[in-house]
């Protein structure tokens, strides 16, 4: 097979190979036996046309930045990196559109489009290091989202490679566009599984001229998480409501940012527009809400550098978290807005009762939440999943899913069957053999393995 | 097959089947010969059931206010009619979302949601007639997508009855969600040839409390169209920037509404928002832009009466225009915003070459134009055919789309091609023969005809 690769850069020293066995995930680590380092889509079809002949399992990878799995070799194989194809190819400030390679990174993209006066919302909690590429097959979210919707409401058109190596242009270079099948609607967000995006077009917006943050502070996290409720109700739509409770303050207090004693737990409010009269009115507007549902003390960031150091705190989180204890499993499940305050509520009885640290933060404006199970190792692990299930079908049973913004990958593959019926998994699964008949393409993701009858 | 029926309503008396052949969309008339009227999801699952087993073709229908022909019987068959599923079922402020029937009118539900201060953005010219189901089947858009996105943009989730008549539940109730393939992607703008939407899940957002609206006038088209792409790339995202032509300025004035003397094109554009004074800003900005770039004049509308009547005149462009000579040709075909000004003087010039009269109005701000091809009778149809196509071919050279939201249906079938790759058609007939592998879901449609060899 090697020759069939022909210049395609390739590792399988054994450093390289524990590097690509391993991601954000902490599910077990999963080794290839060799990385391909595309350089462009012709060497993406000549790895994938290899792989097929040979029957050889080939993952996508790039940042290994995600929390599902979906980067991991779990059958083993070639692993293909798209990291090195990761220009800029071009940014239209007339058309508010971008082109990009898969593996370029979010926060470099962002910069460079904001330096031209436009913006590019998803905002995944990664954004220093994971790629477009990585956003794409998982339809990341952030913060922003909730105003500003996911990736999936930002990718107009990409160069796609089928499992077989074919080049298919998908999807338009225009705003709007509904030509045939939405096939950009379902190649986004489905985890590596139905091809690679080689290219990748992105409609912009223009950049807000003005964003204010506040910090509130509420004795609690469920006062809080009513209190967010309440402002949405009010007609009121920012573009993040972040809540943090109070393992998650412990976790970070002190760490570049000190929160006011008293706090168990707070909110991250942040509006944006063109005009800053505007604004304040919006966040006035806000604060009066947050101080009927129980608001200690609200905290205006005056200037960028008073921005920055909240959303630094807010950023760390989740390594702050994963410093208090060995081990932490990160949930990204999302209920409907009403039910935010039951779900914090269950999750946090369900850890007591298993003798688990919970800690709930994440984007409670969109009922986002990231319940994260902490533990001190193997040993406490057949109760982590304990823990995890019951958290899953809670979430369920409260009209959630499973994942919001993380994908299902390796993590969450037994628990789709949870939230989705036998003909809906298997429908889909009918779509992934359409699309990849031999299943060499990131096998073993998304869908429960099947029994063998 | 009739027995199969049991009890769902149906009707095959003429003046049904000629009034379920025809539709908006100017192509020819093709009869049922049965219309059967759905009354719950067990009635479209008995229709289909019967349908599939008997071999018949089966179109779903409701308004027939597409401009595409989607809902056309091609190869006769049973009409099914999903217009008297049209129950909205639940309005939710806490969630922010409603729950409806397919049959729902659009207007009737804009209605139902601003009453609880809530906003479903989209919003197609033939609001006050079309249904949400068929919104969904064509992904309708709008003069407020410009902002707030299209259809799909607001789906959650939807009861999805597959052609054989098995009964799925395809996405989710939260604001996020990832698990398995965002089909519910794939099905908006599926045109009803995937399946039938018997229950859909909406988003919904706070609805903006203040709105204001200003009608620019310009000497000329080009002129104008060049003044909306430099409104965006001074980074104002207004909720509308339509546009309107000589010769749709000369079909409305008088009807309701007067345009002053020198109006060679005007454009209509509107901001919303919650605070009067931030509205204010961003439309004296705009109007600076506007300014700039040429306006004669900016009238901007005092009250909610004179927003009305503007709108009310931008809402019978379509057809006033029609009143102008016997037969209209609507086209929607959406270019990257920067060709917006070279679509429209090519598109006048190929009018004018083969002597007909053409008027462009519509969405300018996301490029998404409606092209109008105006003539007598069916002996100019040849001219008319050729201009059509020269148009798409325009379009396609642009960087374009054929069709931005009125669906591909019947009317744009022989254009796919114009645009999408061999490979890339090859794939989603593969599509709906996985969903429909006997073909009998709404043929004809999308897809050009296949040539016998």
């Amino acid at each position: 097979m090697r020759a069939e690769l022909g210049d395609v850069p390739v590792k399988d020293d054994e450093g390289t190979l524990t590097t690509y066995g391993h991601d954000e995930s902490d599910t077990a680590d999963y080794l290839p036996q060799l990385v391909a380092f595309a350089r462009d889509t012709a060497d993406v079809q000549r790895v994938l046309r290899a792989c097929m002949k040979h029957g050889v399992p080939v993952t996508p990878v790039a940042a290994r930045s995600g929390k599902s799995g979906g980067s991991l070799p779990l059958e083993g194989g070639v692993s293909l990196s798209l990291e090195r194809m990761n220009r800029i190819l071009e940014v239209n400030p007339e058309d508010l559109t971008a082109t990009v390679e898969p593996g370029v990174i979010l926060e470099a993209f962002q910069k460079a489009v904001e330096e031209k006066g436009l913006f590019y919302p998803p905002d995944p909690n990664s954004q220093a290091m994971c790629t477009l590429g990585g956003n794409i097959a998982e339809n990341a979210g952030g913060p922003r989202a909730l105003k500003y919707g996911v990736t999936r409401d930002y990718v107009l058109g990409l160069e796609w490679v089928m499992p077989s190596g074919e080049k298919l242009d998908v999807g338009r270079r225009t705003i709007k566009g509904v030509a045939g099948y939405d096939l950009t609607g379902l190649l986004v967000g489905s985890e590596g599984t139905l091809g690679i995006a080689t290219r990748i077009t992105l409609q912009l917006i223009p950049r807000p001229l003005r964003v204010m943050t506040a910090l509130v502070i509420f004795k609690d996290v469920l006062q809080a998480a009513r209190a967010v409720s309440a402002v949405l109700a009010a007609g009121v739509l920012p573009r993040t409501l972040e809540l943090l409770d109070d393992v998650s303050i412990r976790a970070i207090d002190g760490r570049g940012f000190n929160f006011p004693r008293g706090a168990g737990a707070a909110v991250i409010a942040e509006v944006d527009g063109n005009v800053e009269e505007g604004l304040f009115q919006e966040l006035t507007r806000m604060g009066e809400v947050f101080e009927q549902g129980g608001a200690l003390e609200t905290l205006m960031a005056q200037d960028d550098s008073q921005r920055e150091k909240l959303w630094a705190a807010r950023r760390v989180v989740s390594s702050s978290l994963r410093a208090m204890k060995k081990h932490k499993i990160s949930e990204d499940i999302c209920v409907p807005r009403s039910k935010i305050p039951e779900a914090i509520e269950r999750f946090k009885a369900l850890g007591a009762r298993h003798g688990l640290t919970v800690a709930t933060y994440g984007h409670a404006g969109d009922g986002n939440l990231h319940a994260n199970i902490l533990y001190e190792g193997p040993h406490e692990r057949p109760k982590v999943d304990l823990a995890l299930e019951e958290m899953m079908r809670v979430t369920v049973s409260l009209g959630g899913t499973i994942t919001g913004e993380h994908g299902v990958g390796l993590a969450k593959r037994n628990f789709l069957s949870f939230e989705q019926r036998p003909e809906l998994i298997s429908l889909q699964r009918s779509i992934k053999t359409l699309f990849d008949p031999k299943g060499l393409l990131n096998p073993g993701k998304i869908f429960p393995p099947e029994k063998i009858s």
